[in-house]
């Protein structure tokens, strides 16, 4: 069984395989398909309500795989874009190089969703080696909508810092294919190192944030597709989350 | 004359009209159709993307009305629900009667629907004395999934208190809508004061959390529809968020 689904939805979704079903009361209740189930699913996900979950349900990935490919997946990235560009356009960026936005990598930047085709659409069980194989590659494209938000707060005088769970070896890939997917003329590239090995992503990153605040900098906003990008301590002024279905870091 | 237009094009153009435009440099470019856009507009209030929105945008009002009379809004509620009473099974009630729940009142345990019905499904800017009048009559239906919740927790053996942005002198009548509707039993209701006028709601909810705090209490879970219910101080070990796409509250 699933460990990332409600027990009551999961159990009696079971005991009906319809959308309707009779109690032993004989009341009618109403169950949700499959699709109504994933889009609240994805409501719960995406609201932090699920918090931690491991896989994505068996019974959504049809959903994930039609949200992820069509236009759904897009329009929620250019909209998150959108909101992000009028709260940026309204902060007074001074001229002393010290406002910065601070962007998560992995579903943030660069899609893997080219690798996530492969393995599942997140309902396997993470393979440390074969994804490691994948960033390797350094293949993964640019997610439109973020890329025109990163050049366009490049435009607007904010200083671009990045912020991922990739480890330091994978730096020269990583940076390959920023590259390779446009996203040109950061500040700087934290990865985790030796010593942050084994935290969880919401302390590790609140670190590093902690770090460019302690060096001068005003983190005005930050951008990021876990809730790990955006919680914690030494925030940004405002955080935007990026939609993602195919899995979650603590 | 029919025929001088070629078949082919009238018809790419007929079909494409809902998602495309041409822009003034007459370059093709998908625009999102109102579903679309307003599916996106929804994420992006609810993970807090949007922050501070006043109302729901004009091409938006049928896809509210439609999520709110509709199965969505039940089965996203019911979902919630579900991943809160998963959380709420892990905690380790003591019997010292210290464990407790902070329910939000409006859009949480009550639906103010029948009001919203005939106020543009938030739409219109927000009309205090008509609202007000909608409070007094306390003929609020209580949301099926949030009753669930209500009930099962008490059964659990949390202590449930009520944290609402109405105001003290609404206490009579909201207490006779929530016996109406079936929440009984709460603990205490806490509403503005006259300290708390004027005070935003992320404030005025964690400075009474906290006051639950310093009388020794453990907020193991609170669950409301807006983020200021959820953020700020004196948080619960878990929060857990209910969609409202009809109003925003700071």
């Amino acid at each position: 069984m699933n460990s990332g689904q409600p027990t009551i939805t999961f159990l009696i979704f079971f005991l009906s395989l319809a959308t309707t079903t009779l109690s032993s009361s004989d009341q009618l209740i109403r169950l949700p398909t499959d699709h109504l189930f994933c889009e609240s699913w994805k409501y719960s996900i995406e609201a932090n309500d699920a918090a931690v979950w491991y896989v994505v349900p068996e019974r959504c990935v049809t959903f994930v795989k039609e949200y992820m490919n069509g236009d759904r997946y897009r329009t929620d990235s250019e909209v998150v874009a959108d909101y992000t560009l009028e709260y940026a356009k309204t902060v007074n960026v001074s001229g002393d190089g010290k406002d910065v936005w601070v962007f998560d990598i992995d579903e943030t930047l660069l899609s893997n969703l080219p690798y996530y085709v492969n393995h599942g659409y997140g309902s396997e069980v993470f393979d440390e080696k074969a994804f490691d194989e994948w960033v390797d590659s350094a293949e993964a494209p640019a997610l439109p909508a973020s890329f025109r938000l990163y050049t366009e707060l490049q435009q607007l005088g904010f200083k671009i810092f990045l912020l991922t769970g990739r480890s330091e070896f994978q730096r020269e890939c990583t940076d390959r294919n920023l590259q390779y997917a446009g996203f040109t003329n950061y500040e700087k590239l934290f990865l985790r190192g030796d010593s942050d090995l084994g935290k969880l992503a919401t302390l590790y990153k609140s670190e590093k944030r902690q770090e460019l605040i302690d060096e001068g900098y005003r983190i005005r906003g930050s951008s990021g597709d876990q809730w790990s990008d955006l919680f914690g301590f030494a925030t940004a002024d405002r955080s935007f989350k990026l939609p993602n279905p195919l899995y979650y870091i603590p």
